[in-house]
């Protein structure tokens, strides 16, 4: 981002360093590639800054970033093991969410994503992570598996300094405007059109 | 990316395997955010997969992307000390690139630029990296810095089995062109709009 002066100073009444340390609402949406890519790298400047970093995948899918994956919690270990960086915790519905008692027996996907969206709730009130990446989490609301006016609410009101990254594609109108930093990923070309299968180390 | 079968098989004579594994030009571009970070994550998840990575980034700036250099170079150094993923190069203009002979005098952004893509160019030919990420690229381009021309034979010539990831605004259409893989980021909602200035963790 350009450094300087913005173009609008706003009559929040906040001086410029509380305003330039405001807990940020991300949303990276549409249907190009680089959604969640760019909010695990979000994830990445965060641990180096010592962030608790929190990240949540919300559709059982077979994108699951299982090499961001392995490198977050990687860089997570190293914080234990030398205190660099911050802690990291990935979870990830399917299964079950790791904190579920009914793990292993979530035939219904409605029911894991929103009570993955309760542990994030909780979490929030909780003030446990610097940084949360809700990745896929627009779907939830596509699809009516949580309420979204109650999520709405929750973000916007959500305590303390908390970051909060939001990925997936058509994002809900209001959350675009909830948000004070959203970006349109546009597929321009893909290699699946071209016939191109998945990769190794590109797609996972 | 969606799992299954492609629409369009193409007449290339490769095998499914060999397609898979076809290495690719990948091109961010767009006015909004995410280009830059997006190709960081495929640098993480191709050091998870054991990948040599190479980063250079073209335009002396404020945005050094400190976080990523940091986090990329400990994953490097990772790599050193236990096996660990791949080995990692950051390269920076400004005082001089690192292989420059004239570090600290390069007064002239356009022939420090055009060194360190001819340093990608010899690199390229020696097949150095698995993965290089040519960071605010399209600038050179657009602005003369390099031979537009030269850089396209060279990145569709390019031996062996190395990716690509050019970012920056504005990508020449030829490169557009020429890429497996072009993703528009769009800024639909920046806090710099609202008078927000830049904050660590988020910005750098």
């Amino acid at each position: 981002m350009a450094q300087g002066t913005p173009p609008v100073r706003p009559a929040d009444g906040l001086t410029t360093r509380q305003r330039r340390n405001r807990p940020l609402l991300v949303v990276n949406t549409g249907d190009g590639k680089g959604k969640s890519t760019a909010a695990f790298g979000l994830a990445l400047r965060g641990w180096n800054q010592g962030w608790n970093i929190g990240v949540f995948q919300f559709v059982k899918s077979a994108k699951w970033r299982i090499g961001e994956q392995a490198v977050l919690e990687r860089l997570g270990a190293l914080h234990a093991e030398t205190g660099e960086g911050g802690p990291v915790e990935w979870h990830k519905m399917g299964a079950g969410w790791s904190w579920s008692r009914k793990e292993g027996t979530a035939e219904d996907h409605a029911a894991a994503a929103a009570e993955g969206w309760a542990e994030v709730r909780r979490r929030l009130a909780a003030q446990t992570h610097d940084l949360y990446v809700l990745d896929e989490f627009t779907y939830l609301m596509q699809w009516g598996w949580v309420d979204t006016d109650e999520v709405l609410a929750t973000l916007a009101d959500r305590p303390g300094h908390q970051h909060v990254v939001v990925t997936g594609r058509r994002a809900d109108p209001r959350l675009v405007e909830l948000a004070d930093l959203v970006t349109d990923m546009t597929q321009v070309k893909h290699p699946f059109q071209a016939g191109q299968k998945g990769q190794r180390g590109i797609e996972w």
